[in-house]
């Protein structure tokens, strides 16, 4: 990890911490290349909960807040207060927290879903520009280095013209040896949509963001396959790209044994890539001549932009958190500098963040439509 | 390989030998268990080059025919006549050659797609039930030992209900060594479609029949990516199966890289399994309780219909040969016993032939309809 | 598979033939190319079980002999004789056996290891010198494509000079689905060695093979470790080639979960190779730079000897049969032209099963010599 | 993560920092769980590199030290003095700083080997036993969360007696994406060993740790292959662990496209696992009846101890910084109850320096003695 900003960030956080809640994974993220201290947060709706945690993590008692609005307003007040605040609560909530945050000067990474709707979700980039202020949005698998190879390669030219992009996410959450987050199978908290929000989204974007090509229109067949789920824990998605490239999604919450099956393969006229994010450290390229090649995270080929997000040797793996970290540290580069320059950064914003929202619900309009196809809204 | 027919039957072939000619494959894949001898042929529409391969095969020069009407003739004619007739040519010639053996009482196994139309393969399965001759559809990859277990864990119960069935062909015809097959990108003799017909036959023909669930309606979106390809190279296809169980199909030739990149993913409330054709010996299932288990061909746990079609030790890797084998002699099973049972047999048959192109036109009917949902015609 | 003789031979087999016997894997894979057909044979010590095997086999039950002795006399003296006998009894019996075929002027094809002794193994060279007969043996993992495309590379000096050779066999006799030889734990019948001699012979082959280079002393660990077994279950072997090369070889029939594990690893001063048998149509070349490439059967790199030993597109799995019929085709061209140029020939002959037997012996020496190394004596 | 300790601990660090210096891998980790902090370090042997990289670290300046024992002085008349060291030098300073710093009272955490002699190893080990002082040494691969639950399940009988060990570790440094550490090839610094010092002391340490089982005499074929390695850069070496259980092991820094190779498989009498430091999170166990099943880390089967050792959901890969960080963390808790029980703790001690020492020392005695058997000394 190079280029580290000159000093270190205050971080708050909202959102549960402990167990399976995403927040351990914030925190320990943050943590990794020293630029982010933890020093306040809401950790749950219980303040006796919130203090329990904030021993547990040596924060100050007086910076674990009983909700966010107050943890905004005081922390703005003071001359150390937080830099960046982390959101990682439930879908429902992300609008008005980002919304109390930004309004009081202060950056803010949060969870995708951005917002249940894109006009929320636009509102928020349109405070983010005008204020100034960094909205992240943590599509944390798009920071693994070997992602950022892909994009590199598919950017010059390596694959040529882009013709198809697959994507699929399979998982089980009851294989993971958490409990699943029984909010995602709650409509009033994560909103229209099940599975595509919670592992759509992520593949989604990683499908722009490798190709560097916008989804133009959709057409998805959702299904709520288990009858404990009320919300689509089944999708397959037609995309088609501009240009009149292809492509398919799939993502679903009911495939046993698959933990984060998150993976990718785009193929171009002149050669072809696959990737898996279980096996981060590795990709397959295709030329359009000659056998494949086994690319390996700072192996021989690595890119520039790959090797700026990686810490170790080849051979010794990174994995998710590292890949979160980069977030967190190309993050403190933008604020380190004063939040200019965050969209052409090292990390999603709110523009992804919308475009994620605009997916997930085209999805649901498509679906509710016969699987026409539809137009994303942004 | 376990009972096999107490004879060795006369085999015919039309269609082209040598080279990445399917052909040569039917050729080896009959003689694997000594059931089958290769006696006569039209081995190309030029009769010095059938004469050619019939001298490299050890075949009587005389049964060496110009054409198959009039090796269909002839060999009806002698005492040691063939007892079956491979087809292997171009889809558009399919049907009638299929025709004129049948007439003359002979045993015809085709490749898919078994016609370019529905009533074409409906036709030909009327004539073998009045006939009772044997018309057999060479759906390769369903007589491997492990999609033969999948098959029959799935209809154990094993995965529970089934919820999902995902099944993909990537390839890319200039990947292989031998020259691609130039007519299947001439859509006069290909028929209208091109890859689904290709290799999405193939796949859903595997979905189908693992599952044990008919296809009832789909929505298909197909392209040609490749501006060399008139026809389509690349289709995304969102299955219905009986039941409200959901299916995504993807099938592309323009995948560098990828030989033949049949891959199956099925999705049930207590498992889940997972197969790749490039490594057929090899199963992944998923209980819903417990860790992954890797099942090998011939391994602890193979079914008694999966060990039935298995020659070798397991670890010892069997291939593509030898699962066309395994049709060659249970089809050689049935001709032994008269032609009686062959629905129940193992292998396809007409009535899987005519769904396969009842498969392939209704994603031609549904991409020129954007892609709205269609039945299958069958 | 190209350049076929011009006529097709006549095989007969002595040894079990069925359930786990290698007898069959002999006859199926002399069948796959066409040019050899059997017809004789032992295939039991009981006469009433041979001539049962041989109405299975379609054979004419008066070429079914009760003993070897007798098949051999009596083949001679017909018109229409066996051009060759493969022999796959217990590894006793090699030694008699090929003689009296020899003996009779009949082509010998014999399972490893050839004989019990350097002496022995050194006798039928000589006498096959002398007679111009073929003596070949079924090494058969040196003829899979990849093999020979891996030896290839190492001659073409893609490796650069050779430093080190990798090679180990982890088996378990009771994971096979077919009941263990019971023989091969009989000092009686297997000789002095177990596992050294079933697998370990193989190993070593495999890395004289495609290293091109020879052994010239070795230090071995013999053990017995399962109490259920006489001779040796597990061994270590440090090699050490000719020029310095180093060498390490594990074998052993006590690996719960391995089923054919023969892997070889080759490292050169310019490149390395990594092959697996249970996975043979794959081999990852790494070069001194850049990145690892992933070589496929038939894929865009192939080499000459290697795509002359496969059948079908890359894609579509070869396996064991396929190599082990690229022996039996070998050996067909050899007896075509009359038996000259064999050892050149694409198969094993003597010279290698007695290095095989040299290997075996030595590795026996040294674990009874404290683990000392000892030359090979050959 | 769970059980951590009340208090941040400070650290202090001794060694290179930056580009593929280990010491950025300790800082990462050291990070990860938030409970040490670096706050003082000797960071080259020249002090303005030092000060520059403690300013890129955010550490003090009146803490980046020219020298370690002005360091030690320094520090241990703090009040905030650090709680521990780290020492990642070269081999041959690792004594000298570990004793400067345990005399001063500091705990060490300190790289393998731990020192260049036995008597040096056993004699920092009575020191540590002495004062108290916790003396961990970074045998990090056996912090990796399968690897624990290989050991649990080794400790549970679940292989039975285990009958072999196999540990391979497989690299070449010039694949690494940073430059190799040139003082393992200077006999100097790095001492009378190179590759069986820097890779084969962490496989035998892992075939040690996770079989529970002591080697009692071992036989070494070392080698140096590349002409430009003074030391060895191939071992092959026979192991004889107590109970007469075998076992072999590989250890070589040239073997092109090899990165971290280190792999582990382990044999008893009712299974066999297979571990591969590249896949970390992956492990297959097979029983001795059944399949293989594939363990995931987080999975439905993870062991207590492993679950202790994890962060985050399985399918989210974990790698080599997190194993990194469970050792500080186990260290930490030590610390932070006064060091009491450090050797039933979760990370290696002065005793499993000492006898990776003992492991080197006796493959260098054995390799000049014609690879005869010796002790290991300890």
């Amino acid at each position: 990890m190079t280029d580290l900003p000159s000093r270190r960030m205050r971080l708050g956080l909202v959102g549960g911490v402990g167990g399976s809640a995403v927040g351990s994974s914030h925190i320990a993220a943050a943590r990794l290349d020293g630029r982010w201290e933890l020093v306040a947060g809401v950790f749950s709706r219980d303040p006796g909960r919130t203090q329990a945690v904030a021993r547990e993590l040596l924060i100050d008692p007086a910076r674990a807040y009983p909700d966010f609005n107050q943890m905004a307003a005081e922390e703005a007040g003071r001359s150390d207060a937080i830099d960046a605040v982390t959101i990682c609560t439930p879908n429902d909530t992300h609008f008005e927290i980002a919304n109390a945050f930004l309004d009081k000067g202060i950056h803010v990474i949060c969870d995708k879903p951005l917002a249940l709707s894109v006009e929320q979700a636009c509102g928020l980039r349109a405070k983010a520009l005008e204020t100034g202020l960094v909205l992240a949005v943590t599509y944390t698998y798009s920071a693994y280095p070997m992602v950022r190879m892909a994009r590199d390669m598919v950017a010059d030219g390596q694959l040529g013209p882009i013709r198809a992009v697959h994507v699929e996410y399979a998982s089980h959450y009851q294989t993971e040896r958490f409990a699943p987050k029984d909010w995602q199978h709650d409509p009033a908290k994560a909103g229209l949509l099940g599975v595509v929000a919670a592992l759509g989204t992520h593949a989604f974007h990683l499908a722009e963001f490798v190709s560097g090509l916008r989804v133009e229109t959709l057409a998805a067949d959702l299904a709520s396959l288990d009858p404990d789920h009320p919300l689509d824990d089944h999708a397959g998605i037609l995309l088609r790209f501009e240009g009149g490239v292809r492509g398919c999604l799939m993502c679903t919450s009911v495939a046993h044994g698959h933990e984060n099956g998150l993976a990718l393969r785009i193929l171009g006229s002149k050669g072809a890539l696959v990737w898996r994010q279980e096996q981060p450290d590795f990709m397959v390229f295709s030329p359009g001549a000659g056998p494949s090649v086994l690319l390996t995270r700072g192996g021989p080929s690595s890119s520039a932009s790959a090797n700026r997000m990686t810490r170790i040797a080849a051979g010794h793996p990174e994995g998710y958190l590292e890949a979160f970290a980069n977030l967190y540290t190309a993050i403190a580069r933008v604020i380190a500098r004063g939040g200019e320059g965050q969209d052409g950064a090292d990390f999603p914003t709110a523009h992804e963040g919308a475009r994620g929202v605009a997916f997930m619900l085209a999805a649901f309009r498509s679906a509710h439509a016969q699987t026409a196809f539809v137009p994303l809204d942004l």
